[in-house]
């Protein structure tokens, strides 16, 4: 379904739509075992939305892909996760929370050694902790002069890694990496493949210039390798999309630049549960769309903690009681992706969903699990409707063609 | 899903994905009965893999279209059958296990009955024996002379049907039929849309001035029609789609031609079922994946005969037993499309699936038929997905996007 179909049908009105995201949520039983993680997980609240509402389970990408965190979250944006990829550097700069403008191009840069001759002898500098990165990039901070129509951001994000932001008038992203992908060799010249850039790739080659006469001393980590270069075009907002004043609850950073990105209001990171849950009552009255992001259902499952995972659902669902003091007009209740702690890393399994409100009818699931959203009546659709699907049930739609 | 989205997040691995197909599986209950044949027949082989694995149903083409062989195969492979729809004549040549090559052009020859001012009198030769075909083919064969720069085939099918396949550079196959349809006419002469199609035409032309004169005292088989014809354009092989070595275990002409239409290697003949098993154990090393093709249910099935159909099931249930010792990755049970007896031919039904592996959620189906299939997590899904659902099982994909 195409925006162009629906912006003629959408309706204003004061509905409040709350999508509470479990980072990863679906899962898989242990070895021997029948139940998920989330079947495990003793969740009366979250079972008596679903005993009200209706089930489903959605495919984030597509049947049998696995997306990263960028894609999913934008399948629950309803943004099609796959015309919309979304460039790695812009992505890196997302997750730590850098505030990109439309005048920006971001990469990855991973420090690196070279020898003497420039040959790179090591990618990731021998991995750097991330103490001696952020020294690193003091040191270059104040060194560097880029000339005059250019600003340049250095971040460090972990290790070995950090994040390179160009930010000035008609830059491009089409360059290449600088990465040879292999070591004995020297890193590749950045070239752009058209005029706008082109004038950037002179710029981070000013910058890599400037950057091994910096480091010199810093054996292991005398240079760096750029990867990923993307220019940051911001998406349609939830607002001009959808009609929705959508505010971010949320407290990774990865996930805030995310909705960052659909043009949420994203306020300061709110450090404890509670916090967020007194962050969604202040903004209640000035928004429309609530995205409330809990991260730890994945780090869980990355980790191959079964048992973490379980719990951190229960704490999940002992915070969504608090949901009906606000009686909000829909309730979605899901995760972006699967992440089952018996295969450490995301997955290719369809999303559980449960969608609260007015009107839904019986489908006879009174228990939020994967086994049981099988028979609900949202039954198994691309992630990206279920925005959609929220609206029609907060009454933001009117009807197509007479 | 495009290919081109994939492309980049294959992986390579020892995994090994097994398809056992029944060739018009999907089927209807007799009038008055409320089970299909597949749910009528013990099956406690599939039923097993079915507990352990999920199930679904899937549409080989869209809902509501009976699918030929053809896109049916497609579908099974991943291709999508609208897209790549298969020309008739190369179809036929495909249908005789014919190893056409890609400057090959194919077409469907009936034998018809010409009057002396040479108009079509029976367009099908009063349906000639296939011993009679033979001896007409190599007449043809021991008499005509073509011009340098173009080989000619001509094969019996059956009855009063054979094939033509040109062979040569810069062959088209954008060439008219020359069968007129009715009676009474002359037929038609080919007529070329392009320039390599209007010298083929010419090939053609003088085939049809020579068969005319070498024919001409074997009335009823006085002449031939030409049908269908199309330029062999070889498909992506399943190697380069999806870096999967693919091996057909395959004992009907038609299928073993399908499989390599997509690049599979096809070994000889299987005479018996056991000789399939014994195929697949000897190459069970060297390929990644392995389409096994039983025809029978399908034949039954367009015979209008239920039971034999339902033995057929239990002879194929009995064998995928052994494909345990193999311990396969990822196993897939489906057909190509339904055939149900009552039917007596193809039909649009979707068709049952399960799809067994190390990663299947328990969806709570424990017989594998259809009115269960639909209670599986697989859902209702378009064939052509089956295949990726299979690789991500078979942990073949890397993750979509950051």
């Amino acid at each position: 379904m195409n925006e162009k179909v629906w912006e003629e049908l959408l309706v204003q009105n004061d509905s409040k739509i709350v999508f509470l995201i479990m980072d990863g949520l679906g899962g898989l039983p242990l070895p021997g075992g029948d139940k998920t993680e989330l079947e495990t997980a003793r969740t009366p609240n979250l079972d008596q939305y679903a005993s009200e509402g209706i089930c489903g389970l959605l495919d984030p990408i597509h049947p049998g892909f696995t997306p990263g965190s960028g894609p999913a979250h934008l399948g629950l944006f309803g943004y099609d996760p796959v015309e919309n990829n979304i460039g790695r550097g812009v992505l890196s700069a997302l997750g730590i929370d850098f505030e990109l403008t439309s005048r920006d191009v971001a990469a990855r840069l991973n420090f690196c050694t070279i020898d003497e001759q420039g040959r790179v002898v090591d990618r990731r500098a021998g991995r750097i902790s991330t103490e001696v990165n952020r020294k690193l990039v003091e040191k270059i901070r104040a060194n560097l002069k880029m000339p005059a129509g250019v600003e340049l951001f250095l971040e460090t994000v972990s290790e070995h890694r950090a994040v390179l932001v160009l930010r000035g008038d008609g830059l491009g992203g089409n360059i290449n990496d600088t990465d040879p992908q292999k070591t004995g060799v020297l890193p590749l010249d950045p070239v752009g493949e058209d005029e706008a850039s082109q004038k950037t790739a002179e710029y981070v080659k000013e910058f890599l210039r400037q950057v091994k006469e910096i480091l010199k001393d810093d054996h292991p980590a005398n240079f760096v390798l750029a990867r990923g270069f993307a220019k940051y075009v911001p998406f349609p907002t939830m607002e001009e999309r959808y009609g929705l004043r959508s505010i971010a609850i949320a407290q990774y950073p990865m996930y805030r630049g995310l909705a960052r990105l659909v043009g949420m209001t994203v306020p300061p990171v709110p450090e404890t549960f509670d916090d967020m849950w007194e962050q969604l009552k202040e903004n209640y009255d000035q928004y429309d769309f609530f995205f409330i992001h809990f991260k730890k259902t994945d780090s869980y499952g990355e980790d191959g903690n079964f048992e973490a995972k379980v719990k951190m659902i229960e704490t999940v669902d002992a915070w969504s009681a608090r949901l009906r003091e606000l009686n909000p007009d829909v309730l979605v209740v899901t995760g972006d992706h699967s992440t089952p702690a018996v295969l450490k890393s995301h997955s290719w399994h369809p999303v559980p969903a449960l969608l609260w409100s007015k009107y839904c009818r019986p489908d006879g699931v009174t228990r939020f699990g994967e086994s049981e959203c099988i028979k609900g009546y949202l039954g198994r659709m691309p992630m990206k409707n279920i925005i959609l699907v929220a609206m029609a049930n907060a009454l933001r739609f009117n009807k197509f063609g007479a």
